[in-house]
C-alpha cells in the first residue's frame, strides 16, 4: 500500500505486527469488519482452523467459510498408482452432484473398475526471451538446447523437489517463448518452479545469451483455458477409461451403449459450434467439489477442466468410456493439503503427503468418469429435469 | 443404483429414509466411512452448518469442509447497480492472493473507484431439434421466429422468476440448435431454465414442428470454457474499468503505464501461442475465492474465468484498464447462497437476497479488475516471486 | 511509394500514364523485369486476358498464369435456388483430386442428389467505436439501435446493392465492436459494405454518439478463420446434405455407413486435440479449385474452409451425410466473376451474373460435400494412399 | 464409379483409354461438355499449357484457366537462404492488392530489407492407433520412442527424399495419436510422408504394437486451420521482421510507430472476440495469389494464413514489425511447380527447382510482412476505401 492512504482517506483493513495470525487478532479483524460494514459473522468466526496455520495460506484472515461435505462411491480404480476401492469426498452446495457422480461410480466398480494411467507428469513456465530482431532471435533459439545442462544446474539450485526435465521453444517474431518442464514431485509446484525458471533466465542473461525476458509470457495457461494444454505439460496428463457391458449400463443409467454414442455425436456439434477447447459434459462439478474438499488449488479447475470425453461401441456393442484430462494440476503436498479439513479428506482416499500425487490424479480422473457416465446418462434418458427436482433445491414444494 | 449392488459385493453408502440429513444420520455415515477407510474426520464433524439446510445442495453429507476467509479492501465501485465502499471475502489457500488483490482494490479506490456495467443480464439453454433432412432443419429455422410467443407461454408456465427473452437458431446439417435466452432474476437459474426450455422443445415437437428434440446440445458451455461465450448471453456480461494516473500507478505497483502497457503486448504473444479464448492473468483466482466464499457455484468459473483484460495509455499518458467478463454466472438467491458463511459473505457486500444479482456482478467483476492490475503489477516490476515468497507457503525457512 | 525512391537506388517496376494497362505497356513491364531478372517468360505472355480488362482486377499486370481446369460432375442438387445437374469446374494441380470430387457426385446423384439450403445471406462489417471509459461504452451500446434508421439510410446512400439488414453489438472494455450486417445482392460485396459502414460510423461521430472509430476491428474474420464465423454473418451460411443407402455406399467408396460414422468419431478425436475450429476433410480443396475456376476471391478460402461435417445413420442404417459452412463468400458478379475464363467456368454451372449467387453456393456446398464422401470413402477403406499413387504426380515409376 | 452408372441414367464425363490427355482427348471431353451445357469454352481452350504435361495434376481436363498476372517489389530480403532483392508475381483478381503490397515491399526495401528465418522446416502426418483399453494405450505410447530407428527404416523405404526426425505421441482415452514429422527436402511432400507413414504405421501394427490404425487422425491439420499449426512441423515455421525508422514509416504510410502500435492493440480486441486463431490482416491474400502464381497447392493457404503479426516499438520510437508464420507449407519441386507459368514465377525469384524451398519461404514471408504494413497503414491512416477506390473494380464511375 502507498504511504499515505490514511491521508487519503481510505480504511485500510487494519494492520497488525507479524501479518496478524494470532487468535485474537483474527477477531479484532473480524469485529473491526462488522462494526464497519454493520454485518453479524458468526459462522464464519466458528472456524475450527487454527488461525497460525493459517499463515501462508492467506491474508487477512477473519475466519472460515464452510461447506457442505458429501461422499461418493465406492469407486473401484484399477491404476498403475492407485490400486483400491475409494470413496471420494465432495464438497458442493449444487443439489444432486453427489447423488450423479456416485450412480456412475456404482456403476463402474459394478463394470469392474476404472483403469487409469498418468501418461505425462510436469509443470511448466514459459518465458518469453526479447530480442532486437527475427534474426537473434532465431539464433538464441537454435543454441538454447546446448545450454540445457547450464540451466537445469540453475534451475535446480533453488528447489529441492522441481527438476527441469525439458526445455522446447517457440519463436514468435523477435521474441522466443520457452517452456521449462518440470517434474514437482507431489506439489502443485508453480511458486517452486517460476523462482528455478527465473532462476535459469537470469543465467541466460547474464551470460549474454539474452539481453532480456519476462518470467510469464502468458503461453502456459496456468489457470486459464486454452488448446495450448491439451498437448500436456501443464499438470499431469491423465487417461481413465472402463468398458461397461450393455447390460450394466441399462441397469444403472437405463440406456444402451449406442444411444449414449449417438449423444456424444449430438453434443459435439454443439461443442464445435460453440467453438469448445475439447469436448466434455461436466468436469469443472467434479473437480471443483474434490478440488475444494482436498485443498487443492481450486482455480487451477480453469485449466483442469480441458478435456476430452470419449465413447465408443465395442466390437460386442458393449462401451468403452474414457476421459483425457491433459492439464490435471493436482498435489498431496504444499497449498492447503495439509489444512485441516483437507487432510482429512486426503487421508480418506489415502492420498495425503508425500509420494501420493499420481495415485490422487488416478482416483479424479476416474471420479471425473464417473461423472460424465452419469450426466451422459441423464441427458439421453431425459432424466436431467427430474433429477434436478428429485435431488435439486428447486424442486417443486409438496404441501 | 441397481437392485442387487449388495449381493455384488458393492458396499454402497449407507442409505437412509428420506436420504437421511438429521444429525445423527449425517453422524452415522460419517463413522461408518471412518470405520470402513480407517480414518478419523474430527474437522469434518465440527461442521456448524445445520444438517437438515444441506437437504437440497448435497447428497450423503458427512459434515462440511472449512477454508479460511480473508478479506481485502476497500473497493470503491461506481457501477449502476453498486454504489459503495466494499471489503470483498475471499475464501482461499493460496498464499499472497488476498495481498495482491487489497492492494490493486485500494490502487483504484485512490484512482477513483471502478466504473462497472452489467452489459447483458441473461442465461442459456441451447437444445438441439433434429430432423429427417436439412431441408427439414432450414424449414424449421425459419419458422421458428413465429412460435416465439408460444414458446414463452410455455415456457415461462414453469418458472416464477424465469423470463424467455430471445431465441436464435443455428442450423447444423439436418440439425437445428437454438439458444433460449431467459432473465433469470437473481438465481444463477440453470435448472429452472433448463426445466422451461424443455417445456417449450416439447410443445414445439407435439404441435409437429420437430420430430425429436435433446434437451442439451452442448452449445451453451455451461461450465466450459468456449469462444461461444464472447458473444455474451451465458451469464452476466460485465465490464469494468478505471483510469489510474500515471502517479498512482507508480506509487503502488512501481510500473509506468507504458510498462503495463508493454507487458500486455507482450503476454498476449504468448496467449495467441497458447490459443487460449481470450486474454487474462488470472480471474479464476479471484472468481473461485470469491464464489466460495459467497455460495456461488464454484464450477461455473470454468465459464466465467473467460475474458478479455486490456490496457490503454490514455492521451495524458495515464493508464486505462479494463476487465469484460462475458459470463459471469452469479446469483444472490437459489443454490448455496443462503447456506451458513454464504450468506454472511454476501451481506458483507450487502448482496444477500432478491434484487442484488447485479449488484454482486459489478463488484466481482471490479474485484477482478483489482486483481488483474496488481498481477500485472508484480509481473511487470518482476517481484512476483519475491511477493511470493514473502507471504506463500513455500518462503524460504528462517533459523 | 515516396518521391525519392529512385535516388535511394529503388528500382520501381515501371511506371505509366493511367497505370499502365495497354498491351504494349503490359509487354514493356514484362520484358523489363524479363531483362531485370535474366529470365523468359513466353506462357506469363501467353494471356487470353485482353489487357485492358485487366484494369480494377491486378497493379502491374505482366501477363498472365494458367492452370490446368478439369470438370466434376454430374451433380445433382435439389436446391432452392439450384435445381438440376451440373458439371463443376475445378483448376487445379493436385493430382486426384477432380477424380476424387467426381466420385462423391456421382454417388450423390445415383442417391437422388443433394439437398442444399441457403440459411443466412450477409456479409459483415465491424468496426470499433471507442470511448473513455466503460460507462460511455455501455451507454453507447444501449443506445445504439435506437440509430439503426439512420444508419441505415447512411450506410445505403454509398450504394446501390448493398442493404443493410441488422446491428449487433459487443461491448469489450471501453471500446464496442458493432456488427454491420447487410445483404449485397450477388456480390462478394466487402468493398462496398466498408464504405458503407465507413459512412454510417462517420454519422455517428458527426451527431456525437462516439468521438472516434476504426472500420476494422479484427472481428470480422474475413480471410481469416475464427469462431466467430460459425455463428454466420460472414458470407452464406449453407447447408447441404444427403441420404446415400448403404448399398449405393458400397457400391462407390466399398464401405458401410458405421465404418463412415466410426471414422467420424476417431477423426473427431484429432480435430479437438488439433483445437481445430469446425471439423472437415478438406473443404480447401474443393473450395479453392471452384473459387480459382470461377473467379472468386481465392483469399476468401481462409473464412470459407471453416465449417462442419456431419455423418448419421438413419433409423434404416443408411447415411445421412451433411456439410455445414457457415461463412461461403461467393458472387457472381463484381471481383475476378466477368474476367475470361472465370465467366466461362461460371456459365458452365449456369450462374454467370445477377440474381445467381445463392444458386452458386448451392452447387458449391453441394459439391464440398461430394468431397467430404470421396476423402472418407478412401481413409476408411484405406485406398487413399494408392488412389495417389494411380492418380497423382508421385506415383511410381514403371520401366 | 460403379458399373451401372449409365443404365442408372448417369451421364458421366467421356472416359477415354489411359485417362485421356492427349490434345485431341482434351478437345473433344471439352466438345461434350460444351454440347452438354449449351456453352461456349473458347478461353478454356486456348491454354497454353501442354495437355500430356497435365498428367498427374489434374483428371478430365478440358483446358485451362487464366488468372491476371502482376508483379510487386522491389523486395530487399536478408534471409539465411534468400538474399537479394526480388519482385515478386502475385495472381489475383482483387484490386489494389499488388499496389498494396508493393508499397509495403518498397518502405521495407528502403528501411533496409527484411531479416527472416526458418525456424522449423518439417511436415508432418498424425496416425491414430487404437487399442482395447487405456492401460494398452498408456503401454503403447511409453514403448513408442524405443521403436523409432524401425520406424524411420520403414518410413524412409518408401522415399528417396523423406527423412523421418522425430515422433511424438498424444494419448486420446484408448487412442494414441502419433506425430511423424518429416524432413521433405523441397516439396510439399504430403503424398510422399503418408506413403511413408503408412508404412511404419503397417509395421507397428505387422509386430504386434499395436491392433489397428488410421493414416490420418484428424489432428495434422493439413489444409485446416487451427492451434496445434502454431507449434510447428506442419511446414516451415518462418519468421520475417524489419525495424522500419519513424520517417521512412510516416513517408510511405503517412501514420507513426504508435499509431500503428495502437492498431495492433484495438485489432487485437477484436481478434480476441473471434476467437481468431493468432493475430494477421491479411495473409490470405498474399499467400493465395503468389501460391497460385508459382505452382504451389493453393488449398494449404487454409494452414498458412495461420500465424501473428506483430508490431513493437524500439527504443527510439521507431517500428519493429514481424510476421510469424508456423505452417508456411511451400515448395519448389513436385506438384504443380514445373507446370507452364508456375515454373516461370518461380524462375522469376531464382526458385526454380531443387535446393530452394527455404529461399522461397523467405521470400514468401517477406512479402506477407509488406502486405501487413501496407495494410496497417491503409486502415491506420483511414485511406482505406479511398484505396480500393482508386484500384479497385468498384470505384466510382467518372463520366
Amino acid at each position: 500500500m502507498a504511504a499515505d492512504d490514511t491521508s487519503a482517506g481510505i480504511e485500510l483493513v487494519p494492520r497488525f505486527t507479524d501479518q496478524g495470525y494470532s487468535p485474537d487478532q483474527v477477531r479484532e479483524r473480524r469485529e473491526w469488519l462488522q462494526r464497519k460494514l454493520g454485518v453479524d459473522l458468526p459462522l464464519v468466526a466458528a472456524s475450527a482452523i487454527p488461525t497460525e496455520q493459517m499463515r501462508g495460506n492467506i491474508e487477512n484472515p477473519i475466519g472460515s467459510v464452510q461447506m457442505p461435505l458429501g461422499v461418493a462411491g465406492p469407486l473401484r480404480v484399477n491404476g498403475s498408482h492407485a490400486d483400491g476401492t475409494y470413496y471420494v469426498p465432495f464438497a458442493t452446495t449444487e443439489g444432486a452432484l453427489v447423488r450423479s457422480y456416485e450412480r456412475g461410480m456404482v456403476m463402474l466398480t459394478r463394470a469392474g473398475g476404472v483403469t487409469a494411467r498418468v501418461i505425462v507428469d510436469t509443470n511448466v513456465v514459459c518465458p518469453m526471451f526479447s530480442f532486437e530482431s527475427v534474426a537473434d532471435a532465431a539464433a538464441f533459439a537454435a543454441a538454447l538446447p546446448g545450454h540445457f545442462d547450464a540451466l537445469r544446474v540453475e534451475a535446480e539450485s533453488t528447489t529441492r523437489h522441481g527438476r527441469l526435465k525439458q526445455i522446447d521453444t517457440r519463436v514468435s517474431g523477435r521474441s522466443v517463448i520457452v517452456s521449462f518442464r518440470y517434474s514437482t514431485a507431489d506439489a502443485q509446484g508453480m511458486n517452486m518452479i517460476v523462482k528455478a525458471t527465473e532462476r535459469a533466465s537470469q543465467w541466460l542473461v547474464a551470460n549474454g545469451h539474452a539481453p532480456r525476458f519476462r518470467v510469464f509470457s502468458g503461453m502456459s495457461s496456468e489457470k486459464r483455458a486454452s488448446g495450448f494444454l491439451l498437448g500436456g505439460g501443464k499438470g499431469k496428463t491423465v487417461v481413465a477409461g472402463a468398458r461397461i457391458p450393455a447390460a450394466v449400463l441399462r441397469s444403472y443409467l437405463r440406456i444402451t451403449p449406442r444411444q449414449i454414442v449417438e449423444m456424444w455425436h449430438d453434443t459435439m456439434l454443439g461443442h464445435l459450434q460453440a467453438n469448445a477447447i475439447g469436448f466434455n459434459a461436466h468436469y469443472a462439478n467434479g473437480l471443483t467439489a474434490i478440488f475444494i474438499a482436498c485443498g487443492q488449488d481450486v482455480a487451477n479447475v480453469a485449466n483442469a477442466a480441458v478435456g476430452i470425453t470419449d465413447y465408443e461401441l465395442t466390437a460386442d456393442d458393449d462401451l468403452y468410456a474414457s476421459v483425457t484430462l491433459p492439464s490435471l494440476t493436482v498435489a498431496t503436498v504444499g497449498g492447503g493439503t495439509q489444512l485441516g479439513t483437507s487432510a482429512e479428506c486426503l487421508r480418506m482416499l489415502g492420498c495425503d503427503g508425500a509420494g501420493q500425487a499420481a495415485r490422487f490424479a488416478e482416483i479424479v480422473a476416474s471420479s471425473i468418469l464417473a461423472g460424465e457416465l452419469s450426466m451422459a446418462g441423464a441427458i439421453t434418458s431425459g432424466e436431467f429435469v427430474s433429477a434436478h427436482e428429485t435431488y435439486g433445491r428447486n424442486r417443486p414444494q409438496t404441501p
